[in-house]
């Protein structure tokens, strides 16, 4: 089953044709340089017959370009980043261009790994949802001239091209829905995390709160723990010994998916009776009874947005600088059933 | 903010050492090659300094191995192949091995330049969800002797290495269940393809209804329609103008999401009185109230199948062949209030 991987010098010995009219004719020039139809179409059966290809990697080296974007994300299976990563591709694959899709586990060590194995590979662009110490990486892959465009979280006080939404307006927004709309106690869960969209999130929540005199209920899980009891004994902790929460707002969907499934473990009349609001939607929240409530993130904005910036950066001239492009986008609150009056 | 990438000369000649020295240095056998202690760390500090980075692509030009395996899905957005990508991701990152996400669509051209895309740029191997009409460039791939291991569908009649379920068995022991729990007029709602596992699951139905002595009633849809207004209509049409329909059973889950929304649509208490169970699981279905009955394909041991098949296809001799490897798993049903007797 196995063949050593056929060559042009291969196919110039077996039709005893020379090395550059093959050339010519398997780069599409064969009638611009004049060479008979008969000898195109030999070479290229022939070429056909043995599977030949060229060899792309060298010709890279040559030329510098891959048409291959990356786009780096904390992890593929969260349904917010595969949405994105489907949209971007699409945009990307219009344009000639093919993406890869990789995960950083949001681990320092690991997000640099891929860096550099995409940056040998010598990938046109990058689009990153940074992890929180891959600054200097990423500093550095700029100034060797990579296209870099950073989505959802950014460095602060390092300028780099970036789109993201205001998370802190949304969440204050959220907030204040909830509050709007009567419920005096809620309860705000996240993860413990440094990450700018993280804490400007919490912020947001502790904002509202205070400017309508309520108290703030913060609990923050540490992302290992989510999936794990101990996380999910935290949240059932949370909503059955003080009982008082009347709400409660979380920062992201994979928080919200598992607690639904504690909710309704605690007692199947507590999903009616509590408000809930999440970050981020989906088609299940829309279809759960009841639909849950949700700060939306535009999904479609964001990856089209991400894209025209890799566009411009990748068109720029060597030469020259290009500004700045940093975009913050505004998320959606769409309320349903779970955050209506009680 | 450009700068010219810096090659090895460029520290040689800085550092005034030979290019073996730093060779050595750079590839960890500094110590090993009796190179002094200060000549390691002048060259260490000042390769970090000027960010130099071995070329990558040369290397695996001259290795012929790049630890980079790539999986090609249908669409990175649904879940179902997101989740396999994050379980693959992690085993492979586990031995040191990296692995590149990228959807076809299901579309064969594609399909044939991302494998060309890869297949050039040396991946060490494939694992990959085949559109219908590739079979000849898997064929050639494996000829040249790249690793390939298909999943969720294969070609029949082609000898390939495979992981897939048992799709007839588990759908025929799906509707059994309907049938058992007292559904008489069990529909049937899938996708119009000629996809082995599709093809299958409608086979394992009318086996099914059939042996009961039951009618079938198929509904197929485009891939096209399925989110369009197209789609939607005639789920709708089929649920509303037949009433002597009491269950359906969805071949997949993006027909399942798409179809809950329907019927809470057509009448709120509808979600309730009809059986409903769904091919592929998530957690959205266990915490939607109803909870919707699943055949659950096993994520995790058709994630962990791919990558054992994979290792031993990267790790057997040049010169051995290795015998055909094909795994078919059992999918589980987990049934859930949604085809309780009614």
């Amino acid at each position: 089953m196995k063949q050593k991987r056929p060559s042009i010098k291969d196919i110039a010995k077996a039709l005893n044709v020379s090395i550059t009219t093959i050339s010519f004719v398997l780069n599409g020039k064969g009638e611009e340089r004049k060479i008979s139809k008969e000898v195109i179409k030999k070479i290229e059966d022939y070429a056909e017959e043995i599977n030949y290809r060229p060899n792309q990697i060298a010709q890279s080296l040559r030329t510098g370009k891959s048409k291959i974007l990356v786009f780096m994300v904390e992890d593929i299976g969260n349904p917010f980043f595969a949405k994105i990563a489907r949209i971007i591709e699409e945009i990307a694959y219009q344009k000639g261009y093919k993406v890869l899709f990789c995960s950083t586990e949001n681990n320092d060590k690991r997000s640099r790994e891929l860096i550099t194995l995409f940056h040998e590979r010598q990938v046109d662009g990058f689009i990153v949802i940074p992890s929180p110490g891959i600054q200097k990486d990423i500093e550095n892959l700029i100034k060797s001239d990579v296209p870099v465009v950073l989505g959802d979280r950014y460095f602060k006080g390092s300028p780099m091209n970036h789109v993201v939404i205001d998370n802190y307006g949304a969440s204050k927004k959220g907030t204040q829905h909830l509050i709007d709309n009567g419920f005096k106690n809620i309860a705000f869960i996240s993860i413990d995390t440094k990450q700018m969209q993280m804490v400007d999130r919490a912020r947001g929540y502790r904002d509202a709160v205070d400017e309508a005199g309520l108290s703030n209920q913060v609990l923050e899980l540490s992302f290992d723990d989510i999936r794990k009891q101990k996380g999910k004994d935290s949240v059932k902790n949370l909503l059955t010994q003080k009982e008082n929460i009347d709400a409660v707002f979380f920062s992201t969907n994979y928080l919200t998916q598992t607690a639904l499934e504690i909710i309704k473990d605690i007692d199947p009349k507590l999903i009616y009776n509590l408000g809930i609001l999440t970050f981020d939607d989906n088609d299940f929240f829309k279809i759960n009874t009841p639909s849950i409530s949700a700060v939306a993130q535009p999904l479609q904005e964001m990856g089209e947005e991400l894209m025209r910036i890799m566009f411009k950066l990748l068109k720029k001239s060597k030469d020259k600088e290009t500004p700045l492009m940093q975009t913050v986008l505004e998320a959606t609150l769409t309320p349903r059933d779970s955050s209506r009056r009680k």
